[in-house]
């Protein structure tokens, strides 16, 4: 396209004179002198035709997802072979984006939505929870504070009251039960861990003195996420402060509040600061439920912040039938579970109720002039930026909102019980074969069990060779822990498109498979 | 829906018996002993249908966008008027969720994408950023580890260098130049500081213990973004111990070397250890650029982690006219910058570089059993979880590598220079009314200006008054800051809609509500 000269852009008075046929569909390249033509990015029917075209392609994933790997078989580096070194100047197609996405990114993709995924615990994806994704990135608004966005912080504290409800939270860590408490949605546990450590080690330091951090201890189980491990170092606690406690086959791995006692006793003595508490209501190894009622009496005793992490089996507690393994959250200062998981919700989704908000902002607000404004000065607004590490944040609460709404807390219900429905069948399978043992009791939608060796001590090689037999197939994806040193083969049940015949197959995988490694 | 006994689930020998067709549509809600139909989350034609009707409804909101005030006019509460205090029992249709967002929600949206939104910085929305993170949301898979989808940690490795290469960044960053550095994508300039400055304290404590945690020193500017700030006290440095360094007209609230120099002088006189400095290029209240050649050789000469946060200004530096902004670069550690906000990719998006991954990986480091694998211990693959805060992780690259591919290098540029040319335009509206001055030069596509007082010591008030005029009429958004203690209003520009008629029309508007409050 050409331009004559009555159509260039020139500066008259310090002023630029812009034709706005120029600005509107034109830009001059100033590197190389050259006229192009420009991409509106925003433009209805481009948006429409070319967001089609993902649609379809997004849904032939799905329809086709059974026939990949379900872990990528690609080996290291070899995406560089397929990509160029650099960006492309000009505009390419979507089309031959779509392409390369089909030839060289899903090769290499470990599919989370297979439902022959039984790896780690699930990230559910589902319709509603990807049309929320689309209206927040739609939307594309940045509510840090109130006055940025009111509809994303009041939708916010509503969808965690909704949900705080569905958990039967104590009415202290609901917003609408005006007590003080209330919750926020972050990305992930880590953020959770991060904003609830933060705000207790600066608790026990405005007693002690910033000069004093280095006494603070942080307690958890040898069960415990390693995330809290990791923020434990990240907020300032000495490493050698941060106590993963051990537990044993006698307390199904469970953390034992006695446990917790004695170390917290022996460090007083030894001039330390018990600081924080971390109760996981299902563990990522073995699905361990620490009893929370009694390490939170421990906690009190001891003036430490406990933190609940229900990070995956949170989900379950929205079942009347599973809720008992809250109980004594009442005791709790924070709780937090991600939607994210096993609720339907799209990566990402991680709710935190906390007690007291102020300890949290105490820790973590953000004052700048340019944030400042009448409605945060004046009018009690919650401004999310205080609550968290980040200025910047998502409208994750319209997801959310749309999950549950669609839904329902029937759907819901559903979800979780049909997963659980398959694991005590998986739990069956194993148990009705002689050569393996399910090695704890399963909890929720987890079974964790192995091929009985011959011998013992050959027992954690055999397993391991098992399950490098079952994944190099591709038709399923599980991964191992270790049990009080023992290999384990984890099956983590709760995938979106999970039915029970793959459930069924996938056994029937494992039987040959361990034909196969018992022969060998 | 009835069932006939035959198609009860029943256990039999430990082992569930559930027929296919009642685990495939339907469950049980043992709460009710109800039957309930279950909605099925990814069925293909489903997904469709309510896929478009949002992708209707999302081109409508872009088409109506100039007809809501910028500004939502809210009152603090009105969402909890419209919203049940409960979530419901059953599912609701997608239509009656999208009539609420458009009753409710809409309402209370301050409309960032609206083209006469020019508060904050921008936060570009673009159909293929949106393309992008449908894709992401789509896939829905976790790449913590290389293992984990290996897709997803290749590509990030590659689109960042593709954008480190576009910022013409020293090889030292860049991964295919084999000097070790590299990049990585997070959600935002906070966690680039969490992770920077936890690498930088843990290197400064490995020397000298982490009981001396008190004695570490972080340095910025008085400009500098207060999340600086507020990270310093989340990774456990003192609070007093961070130095907002002051600024002034003088060097165009630049920092200083000198007086970094001097600052760092003085504490390692009394014993303290300064371990971080952060250099800003385009800071937030009046986009000033500090010096990064003459800070990096104050870092340098004490041992100092530095920092550039290029979060807003850092998009214009792929145009080799603004290049010369980010000279000095190679005397860096570490270099951020966010294409959320003006590279036309949807939230969120932030990309660090370091030229030490190893520094950030012996701080971040998170090796739980089940995380373990042979690629991560043989192999030499990146593990990004062990880069960030979190573990679980978006794919966020598929986006930014959509963004890059369909706008081209080329594309990018006229997106930031045209930002640029129309805020020159402004610069020079402003310019040429003799009641308004523009406050500090213009730089990159911000303009801080004020209406001249009559009475100096009626500025401030002057200005608030003119701010409220402007943004009560919903026709534009602006926000203050404080320059000198002087209450100055910021015109930021670059909004993806955002044409020239948007800037001379607001103009139009700030000159009507400046008769008016200059009348009062």
């Amino acid at each position: 396209m050409s331009l004559n000269k009555k159509q260039t852009p020139i500066k008259k008075n310090g002023i630029w004179i812009i034709p706005l046929t120029i600005l509107l569909t034109l830009s001059i390249d100033m590197g190389s002198n050259r006229i192009v033509e420009m991409m509106q990015p925003l433009q209805p029917d481009d948006f429409l035709t070319q967001s089609h075209a993902v649609l379809d392609f997004i849904v032939d994933y799905y329809k086709n997802i059974e026939n990949y790997p379900v872990q990528s078989q690609v080996e290291p580096g070899y995406l560089r072979k397929c990509i160029p070194d650099n960006a492309p100047y000009s505009s390419e197609p979507i089309e031959a984006i779509l392409q390369d996405i089909s030839n060289d990114i899903i090769p290499g993709l470990t599919h989370w939505q297979s439902p022959n995924f039984f790896a780690y615990f699930q990230a559910n994806a589902s319709n509603p929870g990807f049309i929320g994704e689309m209206l927040c990135t739609g939307f594309n608004v940045v509510g840090f504070s109130w006055i940025a966005s009111p509809a994303t912080t009041e939708l916010e504290s509503i969808v965690v009251d909704w949900m705080g409800k569905m958990l039967k939270l104590p009415s202290a860590f609901i917003f609408s039960e005006n007590e003080g408490g209330g919750g926020v949605l972050y990305g992930s546990t880590c953020e959770a861990a991060v904003c609830t450590m933060a705000a207790a080690r600066d608790i026990a330091l405005n007693k002690i003195g910033w000069d004093n951090i280095s006494k603070l201890v942080v307690y958890a189980s040898d069960q415990t996420h390693s995330t809290f491990q990791k923020v434990s170092k990240i907020v300032g606690i000495k490493p050698s402060n941060f106590r993963p406690l051990p537990t044993s086959d006698a307390t199904g791995f469970a953390l034992s509040p006695n446990v917790v006692h004695m170390a917290m006793k022996d460090d007083v003595a030894s001039g330390l600061v018990p600081t924080y508490l971390c109760a996981t209501m299902g563990t990522t190894g073995c699905c361990a439920v620490d009893p929370i009622e009694g390490l939170g009496l421990v906690a009190k005793e001891y003036g430490v912040w406990l933190h609940v992490d229900a990070a995956y089996a949170g989900s379950a507690c929205i079942c009347p039938e599973f809720r008992h393994y809250l109980d004594g959250v009442e005791l709790a200062d924070s709780v937090s579970f991600n939607p994210h998981k096993w609720l339907l919700t799209n990566m990402d989704c991680c709710c935190l109720w906390v007690k007291s908000p102020s300890s949290l902002q105490d820790s973590l607000s953000n004052n700048a002039v340019f944030l400042s404004n009448n409605a945060s000065e004046t009018k009690g607004v919650i401004d999310y930026k205080d609550w968290q590490v980040a200025l910047s944040r998502r409208f994750r609460a319209l997801k959310l909102w749309v999950v549950i709404r669609r839904f329902g807390v029937a759907g819901l219900r559903d979800h979780v019980r049909s997963g659980i429905m398959m694991a005590e069948h998986f739990e069956g399978l194993v148990g009705a074969d002689p050569r393996f043992e399910v090695v704890v009791p399963r909890r929720f939608s987890l079974v964790c069990f192995r091929l009985k060796p011959k011998v013992e001590a050959d027992g954690n090689e055999l397993n391991r060779k098992l399950l490098e037999a079952i994944n190099s197939t591709g038709r399923a994806f599980l991964i191992h822990t270790l049990i009080g040193g023992m290999y384990v083969l984890r099956f983590a049940i709760g995938g979106t498109l999970t039915e029970l015949r793959h459930i069924i197959a996938t056994w029937k995988l494992i039987q040959e498979k361990a034909d196969l490694v018992e022969a060998a």
